[in-house]
């Protein structure tokens, strides 16, 4: 990992391939799910380990307080209303409107999302189900508000990562952290049990400058619905229901989306991508420069300390 | 009801007044929601009537057998594949693509849908509660297709019908049969029980050949979200989900809407709209033609046979 690989060499060394050249199918993963061996001592029970193995996420209740979460919705609140915020690259806003769909980078944006991002209790859970020192790889609040909110379609996120960043291997996960109440019927996170352990190579190209539609729609790489009609027939679809203070932990491969959100009730949540420092980015496996570094980290990146 | 009143006429009796120079407001409904006396003698329990004139709807399991349901489901898909039916102006696309959304005028398509909306059972209990011999105002198939399904916003059937059909009063109401699993995921109907005992006015003109937008996607005529916020505010938001054979009953005024569904389910549900002979439109509340015989039918109207 000392130098980095021209795209010739990551052609040859390319086990995820997607998109380009590639025809729709389904790989098998090649990589752990949890990285740190039985016999080093795990921060969840092994109930949940197993669990993570099994499904490629976990649902942990309660991780945060009544008054830990007030602080981050108002801080949530004062983002969205700060003028200086919105025009920043950093904020997408949903398609056909201007009302705000997601703001990257936010641990650099707000000291209390940085703190929250570098919780002991997070960030010691990464490292044990990735075995390594981590680093924040991307962060990003999803607002989801009421009335308008759109759909997120099926994604692996690795998929992107690999072929957009040129993330090496699947060795990274999100938390996600629930800030308001997320109801059957405000679009929650779906999941789909189990896909983590496939990959589902995407057809069609990388246009120039993808990230700038896709954060909005995705509408290239994305899994046909064969594959996708696989996977549900195999052990269906959950939702990642529940009170504010939830942590939504899940694998880089797990498939996942959400439905749009008419209700009144907004469906704000906060992710951070820790990736282990070892599976640091390399050149992008498209033809196309990275994405910006406030969607993938690629420069002075340093392990969270705790 | 002898003659069609005149435009102006209607302005200085329209208690229903919406769109044009109105203002967003919440208005008292002036009719009754059960037209039946509770001397007549119901098709359904007095429990259920109640839960009708309270929450505005009611949702009946199992009224079709799994025999009746695969042969409306095979139906469903030979209409779904026609392709004389497909070119056909009540054949309502996605919008942004053109899967299939919506079939109108379906009774008078199909031999198995016109048996389905002149059904006894259902045609009896919507005599009980309007209290009248009643019509087929409106059919329709809603294929809510897997992957791809759009939302249906927030909207009283009412509203359009009063300002764009010249419905005169709220006495008709919707039966909608549920051809596939309705699952909290696939972007079941959602009802805000009690929103039939107010009418929300709504601001904003009404477009020439507003439907043929409508239909696909509902941008004028929409309750503000003050007026939902208040109504889902007052006692929350229901989903009708259940079997395939189901039927949801609900007053013409009850607010509803669906989220998207991206599942690999499709959520298809065929509608009939009755509504009392004596209900019959007139001309337009706005000032824009009727809309087509195949949305609102206004000729030759013939009660339902039973």
């Amino acid at each position: 990992m000392g130098t980095i690989a021209t795209s010739e060499q990551q052609a040859r060394s390319d086990h995820y391939p997607s998109r380009g050249t590639s025809k729709a199918q389904l790989l098998k993963r090649l990589d752990p799910i949890v990285y740190s061996s039985v016999t080093t001592p795990s921060p969840i029970s092994q109930t949940l380990v197993e669990g993570y193995k099994e499904n490629g996420f976990i649902i942990l209740e309660d991780v945060f307080g009544k008054k830990e979460i007030e602080s981050l919705q108002r801080e949530l609140g004062l983002l969205r209303n700060n003028e200086k915020i919105r025009t920043r690259a950093e904020v997408i806003t949903e398609p056909g409107d201007d009302s705000i769909r997601s703001i990257f980078r936010i641990h650099q944006l707000s000291s209390i999302f940085r703190k929250l991002g570098t919780n002991r209790r997070l960030v010691q859970l990464a490292q044990y189900l990735l075995g390594d020192r981590v680093y924040i790889y991307q962060s990003r609040l999803n607002y989801k508000p009421g009335f308008y909110g759109k759909e997120f379609y099926w994604h692996s996120d690795f998929e992107t990562w690999h072929v957009e960043d040129g993330m090496p291997i699947m060795r990274a996960l999100s938390m996600s952290i629930t800030l308001t109440d997320n109801y059957e019927t405000n679009g929650p996170l779906m999941l789909i049990p189990g896909s983590h352990k496939h990959y589902v190579v995407c057809e069609g190209e990388t246009p120039k400058n993808h990230f700038k539609d896709s954060l909005k729609k995705q509408e290239y790489g994305v899994p046909s619905i064969d594959y996708l009609s696989r996977l549900v027939d195999k052990s269906g679809i959950v939702t990642a229901t529940g009170k504010p203070g939830s942590v939504i932990i899940f694998d880089c491969n797990t498939m996942h989306g959400s439905n749009s959100n008419i209700t009144p009730y907004p469906r704000s949540n906060v992710f951070f991508v820790y990736n282990a420092l070892s599976n640091h980015v390399v050149e992008p496996f498209c033809n196309q420069p990275p994405r910006p570094e406030y969607i993938c980290a690629r420069e002075a990146i340093e392990p969270v300390q705790v």
